[in-house]
């Protein structure tokens, strides 16, 4: 039998999570079991039925620019692409977490990310509503009354998409060094309806989705600096500010002018896979259109200016939640394809070899790698989407203590899975042989795929110097006290069950050894020392995190009755503590001892 | 500057290995520092004109089908692969290792193998003549004198290629089951000039240019089981026996007779990279020519009957060495894309960052990464390479003690850089960013083109079960004792210098541990479980294995001046002792206690 994604949901979502626990709050009152259910049946559906069949030619069939009857280039996408976005923008799932008066059915953030889930799994290229959901939750929470009115709404309702554009082609990770400024537009610029307006000029580089015929119109949500009249703007990352710049213009109510926004795509990036979406290189203000007859993008300010890179947060901390799952999936997606491969009868040819290639023990081995990589990364996700919704409904001291929690995990919940669950992705080709390495078979799609993860939404290196430079040093180390806190917990429970012992001695001795290693690393006062080893500390992080998540999956399973799927993961918390957990005094020794062997490297000596 | 392969190779062939050694033997008499320059220089020469420029073609223009004048599919390749492949035969490369009298000019084999390094480099899957050399090689050693004088001169002399037939359809690794047959041709088949001559049929999958138009003909090594009149056939690898079946028919005298033997291209595999060569599903004798006016495809025994798998370990020894260099060098091209991107004035955008990224120590981290794998699997192949020549023309205990080592760093030679070239061409991506997510960079083809290596010429998982199952037991495990004491009499050395006193310190503590769980993991009487975890074991000794080669190239880079190549490689050797060596604990761990939770686990729990 196939490993089921429904059935791992299930039991992660209620057995585990106890997420029936949300259906008592009054924002979700109107929930149940079976509405969840609902969701869910419905997101599987769409998922097999338009996403799944589609994802090698979405891959074959690659994004194309073409001149379009405006002059501008215009992309062209595999009709089933169209298709899936329009299944999905009907199923709701743009707008489900959101208020009933904006359109939503307030479902928890926990059921939205394991719905999504399902299409992550089919076709994570094809992409559902991520960046558009996340672009109108941004306005959600900084825009005006308008422009939640006119640009998230019609986000929810499926009629615009949306994009983030942070980087530049000269400026990558380092935002301080974007160029694309903004100058007011006008002396009335600050009476627009839409916010203060103003005009852009620049170019953006690796824009998800940054053109396409999806959708009636693309909002762009753009980083770039307020010029004076001098033309001066305050250096680093303090004079960002945040604007909407729509492809098409609209008025205050909406609808579209007629007139075309000097953004234009200037060409498409080729990518080694993820072949599903456009990755675009965007020219904003160069005056191929002008907009009230005048060249230059017409943007909105978001929020104050100044603040932009903080709004901008709000969408990248739940971007990077997308691609911590996004990458779970394509390793989730990996392991069934591997196992369906390796079980008697699976092989491509009939006369398939007399022992199934599942008998043996590193094909055994590399199958529970896999499911111990993608089940716990998806269980760390959910438990993150979770804290998400206790930060939301929560009580003020639960939700202030979720939101530390998140801040700390969220780069773990980005970097670990694009990690590991291609290292899944890798070991699911290794299980098919030379099959694995033909296009004749899924794997190899997966994994490159797979490969994006760690760069895009912050690079493992951002996101290690965000956990040991930032988030186990906030406040005080306070959101990281609560995390060893909750860790020590599942140990001390583990400590009563005579099977669990080892593995809560264990993790304790790790939790010990990560702690004792932060506060090695930050002794000195060398900062750059402090820090070379980021890397390594965001690996060990990682895999004690992933540790206490199988502890604590495996104290809820070792509660039920026995079963062949129970067996399973009980055999997932093993193989993690006994083959993976080791590998932490690796990392952390060379953060123990703030190891400068890099960086001292004189560049000549490469 | 980049990286030259030139200097490293000098520096590795002639001041740690010493090859000058090797002219004052007999058979190299004739060579000197001179000659093995100039055949660098050609080699290096060669590959930067006639490969490294189409290595991109030939992954976007991949080889397809097309049927030929003769009702048979016939492959289509680009014209600059015939241009690359002509330029190498007139090198005189494919017989630079063989006899005067064979045309050779008694290359040593180190030599031979630092040369095709910079064609893997340059284009690994463009290919050049390992697997024709390893023919031709594999009959000099077991081919009667017609067989050599026909088939392997011709492939000498670059108009004959080869290919190794193992795999089929349903025997990937399992070469127990395969099922093609051979019969004796008739009442006279053991009076043909060309030996004993059978008929075949049967299907050979995976076979690397199994069919091409680069040469005038093709000869493939082939098992197959003989049966007898009853069609019986005896079963397991001992009834498996060795054919030369040419595509086209051959006279005793080496010419083509103008018959096409019955094998025919049935199929090519597409696959995720090394996309130059093709890859290639042959059927045997199933009657679409018919030499001698019959069905079935001649095939003449090389050595006896029942010896084929024996004869073929011949070439697969040095096929999988060719493997391990072709993983390396996959490594190296990688290391030197991303030190040229990273260093200041190397991206993409002229306007790039204010702070090169290679002065982030995360970016230095990841380049010395790749140096220490790539550059240390290169020194581990020419290390072995250099056996190969102590093998044939060192004193009879040496030779000796040469083949013993041979085979049990074989197995490591083929999977280390593998599994660890592959890492560096992850991180060679990585340190590209979003570009080397592009196809508009090389990173992600030498990921893609590397995939490939952990799973031919013998998957990972065979690699481990012949070093922990065979070559470290074998003999009463005198190998093993002879290649500890090699290492032992490296850590002695490092001991006299107080700046490596600590690395042989954690190399022999290594030892040990490497000594004592091999111990372990056979206690006990089931095998299964002793095997259970030899991957993990064979990740840990090539681990081992990588930090004495470091330790040794180090020492000798202490005795020579200071610069700033010899900081390189100082600073290399050092990163695999903190970074590296330190992970072989979490790997052994497992082997120790004949871990079997993998083995363990229930099919119905996946």
């Amino acid at each position: 039998m196939s490993p089921s994604l429904r059935a791992t949901l299930d039991f992660l979502l209620h057995d585990w999570l106890r997420v029936d626990v949300l259906t008592q709050r009054e924002r979700h009152a109107e929930h149940s079991r079976e509405t969840f259910d609902a969701v869910l049946d419905t997101c599987e559906r769409i998922a097999r039925e338009k996403f799944a069949p589609f994802n090698r030619l979405v891959d074959t069939e690659e994004p194309r620019a073409v001149l379009g009857e405006d002059g501008a280039l215009k992309v062209i996408l595999p009709q089933a692409t169209h298709e899936a976005h329009r299944a999905y923008a009907q199923s709701g799932m743009l707008s489900a977490a959101q208020d009933h008066e904006m359109g939503g059915m307030q479902l928890p953030y926990t059921l939205e990310s394991a719905a999504n889930a399902f299409f992550a799994m089919a076709s994570v290229s094809m992409g559902t509503g991520l960046l558009t959901v996340g672009n109108a939750n941004l306005l959600m929470a900084h825009g005006t009354q308008r422009q939640r009115e006119v640009f998230a709404r019609n986000a929810f309702l499926g009629r615009w998409s949306g994009t983030m554009c942070l980087s530049e082609p000269q400026a990558g990770s380092s935002l301080s060094d974007i160029a694309t400024r903004a100058l007011a537009d006008g002396p009335d610029f600050e009476s627009d309806p839409l916010g203060p307006r103003y005009r852009l000029k620049g170019n953006k580089m690796w824009i998800s989705a940054g053109e396409h015929e999806l959708s009636e119109n693309i909002v762009h949500l753009v980083l770039a600096k307020i010029a004076d009249a001098q033309g001066q703007t305050v250096p680093g990352v303090k004079g960002i500010s945040l604007f909407i710049v729509p492809k098409r213009m609209v008025d205050a109510q909406g609808q579209l002018t007629g007139d075309r926004n000097d953004v234009v795509l200037a060409g498409l990036n080729h990518k080694c896979g993820w072949r599903g979406t456009t990755n675009t290189l965007l020219n904003f203000g160069e005056g191929q259109f002008k907009p009230g007859g005048q060249a230059g993008a017409v943007g909105y300010l978001v929020g104050q200016p100044g603040e932009g890179l903080a709004c901008m947060f709000h969408m990248m901390n739940e971007a990077r939640i997308g691609i911590g799952m996004a990458a779970t999936m394509l390793g989730y997606a990996g392991y069934v394809a591997s196992v369906d491969y390796a079980r008697p009868g699976g092989g491509k040819d009939p006369r398939q070899a007399q022992i199934p290639i599942i008998e043996h023990a590193d094909v055994k081995r590399m199958l529970l790698a896999q499911k111990s990589y993608a089940e716990g990364a998806l269980a760390l996700l959910l438990y993150c989407a979770r804290l998400v919704d206790e930060q939301r409904t929560g009580s003020a001291q639960s939700a202030r203590e979720a939101h530390d929690l998140l801040e700390l995990l969220t780069p773990i919940a980005k970097s670990w899975p694009s990690e590991w669950c291609l290292e899944a992705n890798s070991l699911a080709i290794q299980v098919h042989g030379g099959y694995g390495y033909t296009r004749d078979f899924a794997v190899e799609q997966y994994w490159r795929d797979n490969r994006l993860n760690m760069i895009h939404e912050g690079t493992h290196g951002i996101q290690a110097l965000d956990l040991l430079g930032r988030k186990v040093r906030m406040n005080q180390g306070q959101g990281f006290a609560a995390l060893l806190a909750r860790m020590r917990e599942t140990a001390q429970r583990a400590r009563a069950h005579a099977q669990w012992v080892d593995c809560a001695q264990a993790l304790e001795t790790a939790l010990a050894d990560w702690s004792s290693a932060t506060q090695a690393a930050w002794e000195g006062d060398d900062a750059q020392a402090s820090l070379a080893n980021a890397v390594p500390y965001l690996q060990a992080a990682g895999h004690v995190v992933l540790a206490w998540i199988w502890l604590d999956v495996a104290l809820t399973v070792t509660a039920m009755p026995a079963s062949a799927a129970a067996q399973g993961r009980i055999s997932c918390a093993q193989y993690f503590f006994r083959y993976e957990l080791p590998k932490i005094q690796a990392w952390l020794s060379v953060v123990r001892h703030r190891d400068t062997t890099c960086m001292d490297m004189p560049l000549d000596g490469f």
